[in-house]
């Protein structure tokens, strides 16, 4: 997983069906997870705000573990960070 | 998922018989997402056109949430962006 | 998916028993696709040769859209470029 | 897998709830391994600490291969790494 | 799939349950398949040792075509370049 700020979201009206119902927010990695400069559109399963430091969990994991199998999701919030060491 | 802009198309007659009836576009990252420089071959689950902002679902995701688990496909467009904030 | 050229080729006498009978090519992603400089090595699902253009399948796309889910193979030629815009 | 070492953890009290019981640890790819300069967070299946140089694994591979093929996990510590050549 | 040499092995006492008895090799890339200049530890499933030149399987593939679908393994040595072009 790696570890980012929400910094936006996006709206797709025309959308795969099986993605209706999600939000998707924009998460810029923090520094020391910004492994190729990219930020990433994810889904959030947590109910995150813009602004809040995020755990994202990145391939099969983020459909399978969010309970959407059928959703071509490939990226998801699962967490929100409190504290920690080492991220930032 | 990452946000790109559609910028072309791929024939190709000779091909895996599970990826026929689909119809390849070529997706180029917009700058935030723009992780390796790279450009995406994905097929079109939304009907998408040349110059339209699209979300795209990477990995195992194209595949299974547009219901072709069986096709050789790692890459799929499953949104048409109508606006949002954070990504341009 | 992305878009390369066929620029060889690679000959394993001992391999893993779910690969005999395949050909492994090895291609060359074209600029706007060569993302970090590798090259990859690839089975052939369509008959290519050498010089060909060709649409690799990467991940479990490969594998499971090639009709040889259990064998250990990561990437798959699944057509052959005939024309297009937006990559060359 | 990739071989690092742990450098912190991360504390979510607000998590998917496939993640409950999981210790977050986040770890640092020794050099030889840092493909992106990218930290990356990983649920420990062995017992880690802090300080201590382990084995990663990545993808499916971590969610399916520690017993949690429902849970967002896309890397896991698989291993302590005692001693070895070719990787510092 | 990429093509590596042997460099190094690796001696994990404890770890995950499923990986006990697979042999861990460190396998640096050849230079056209660098592609971002990390090494990879890859179980061995074809009787590899230091200094050959192998190829190796990635994700899923490595897991599920060496027969682990249950271990977290992702990347595998399968099979052993004899010769070929395009790759030195």
């Amino acid at each position: 997983m790696i570890i980012g700020r929400v910094v936006g979201s996006v709206v797709a009206t025309r959308k795969n069906e099986n993605l209706i119902g999600n939000k998707f927010l924009v998460v810029e990695p923090v520094e020391k997870f910004r492994a190729n400069n990219s930020n990433i559109v994810a889904i959030d399963n947590v109910g995150a705000g813009i602004g809040e430091t995020v755990l994202v969990a990145l391939g099969s994991a983020a459909r399978v573990g969010c309970n959407l199998p059928q959703a071509p999701v490939d990226a998801a919030i699962v967490g929100i960070v409190d504290s920690g060491t080492g991220w930032e």
